[in-house]
């Protein structure tokens, strides 16, 4: 059976989360009935990362097996007929070989957390940006987060549902800047545990409001233990931007 | 009665245009019950320019004469309580002149729309930009747009139902870049007719497609007659951005 990568981009805001569950509106459940109608046989599709509900995507990605060779144009232009008008979209899709698997041949994931620091609330971002009245520093954020940057024991930054073996993990990107209002953090590594982006972002808040220094950051990490951490942060406003291979 | 100038956000998405109309909402009828209510008295707001139903504002202007003065501040945390959950958010308050006027005092008008060209369909912009598959080639439509640019007659890319007494118009900036798969348009000038900027933009639409080229820009605009330009682009895809006093 050919496989195929899918890239695909969603709007998070109608979703219960990326996968499947009886009675929920998902982007796996839309995407796997497209190519289930598609190729007119029952599919599966399978991630490389699976997002939390109200996450949006800008380059998912998932692998899936045809019962016979497509165009790869046809492909993307039937799924996305077939899935209309659901905000699910594939954006590229590949032929690939046999071993391929979009989970586990990731090299690199890369995410953005958008923020919007101003005193009025949001019209046109509200879906799409944490909303943060307080002034936040971005140059103490910075300090913060490379506190975390590298390999380290990452327990204070996972869910406590979290089911990964262990929790060891390497950061390769870490960046936060403002632009006027907006304060975009940009995150990358191999891999992630469960809320891992959204729990360092949240601590990165606390730093941003003078409540935490970098040497903070780091205690916290130390210490190994999800309450030594800060809140989470809301998943509206993370994008899961990319996927290199 | 102090009179203060609102700089105002909103996603045209689910308004009827920026007039209120009976059994209508929109943004003008959202912010004068607001304003009513924070002064508790029947108050209108005045407009800078009004925009059509699906057409977002980053920053409208209104003028609105309160009975007695008020903080700045306090305007505008109060008008965004009171205005919530519309979206609807007043960005900044500023006492001014009596004479001030948000629509006779304005001095320059930018708007911003922006084309996503790719071939597949949108998921999370799409009620927010144009969504063209076709390829666009940037610069002939800069080449058109430089056509319209300066003082001219525009009653080729004016409604029908345009009110305004003569159709002369000066165009001080008209700009098409790319940047990745969007393409971004930048339109200013002291003042437009009803539906100019949308048939200027779906008029260079034409161009960018190679059906039209400069030289049919020049003609439409030399026709001065409505069925000689190009179609209106939709209006969920334009911004008013700005307006300078």
């Amino acid at each position: 059976m050919p496989r195929y990568k899918l890239t695909v981009e969603y709007d998070g805001t109608p979703f219960s989360g990326w996968q499947k569950q009886p009675g929920m509106n998902t982007p796996q459940a839309v995407l796997e009935a497209a190519c289930s109608s598609f190729v007119a046989t029952p599919t599966e599709v399978f991630c490389a990362g699976r997002t939390d509900a109200g996450v949006h995507a800008r380059g998912q990605v998932v692998h899936v097996d045809f019962p016979e060779a497509r165009d790869p144009y046809i492909i993307v232009r039937g799924l996305n007929t077939l899935m209309r008008p659901q905000p699910v979209v594939v954006l590229k899709a590949e032929h690939v070989a046999d071993d391929f698997n979009a989970r586990t041949s990731a090299a690199m994931r890369h995410y953005e957390y958008r923020i919007i620091n101003r005193e009025p609330r949001l019209a046109l971002d509200e879906w799409r940006a944490w909303y943060v009245r307080k002034h936040l520093d971005v140059a103490a954020m910075q300090e913060g987060a490379n506190r975390l940057l590298g390999a380290h024991d990452f327990t204070t930054f996972r869910d406590s549902d979290c089911q990964a073996k262990h929790a060891n993990r390497t950061l390769s990107v870490f960046t936060v800047r403002r632009d006027g209002e907006n304060v975009i953090i940009n995150v990358s590594g191999k891999s992630f545990l469960h809320h891992m982006v959204r729990n360092m972002v949240g601590t990165l808040g606390l730093v941003g409001h003078g409540k935490w220094n970098a040497d903070d950051v780091t205690k916290a990490l130390l210490a190994k233990d999800r309450r030594a951490g800060g809140p989470t942060a809301p998943a509206h406003a993370l994008y899961f931007m990319q996927v290199d291979y």
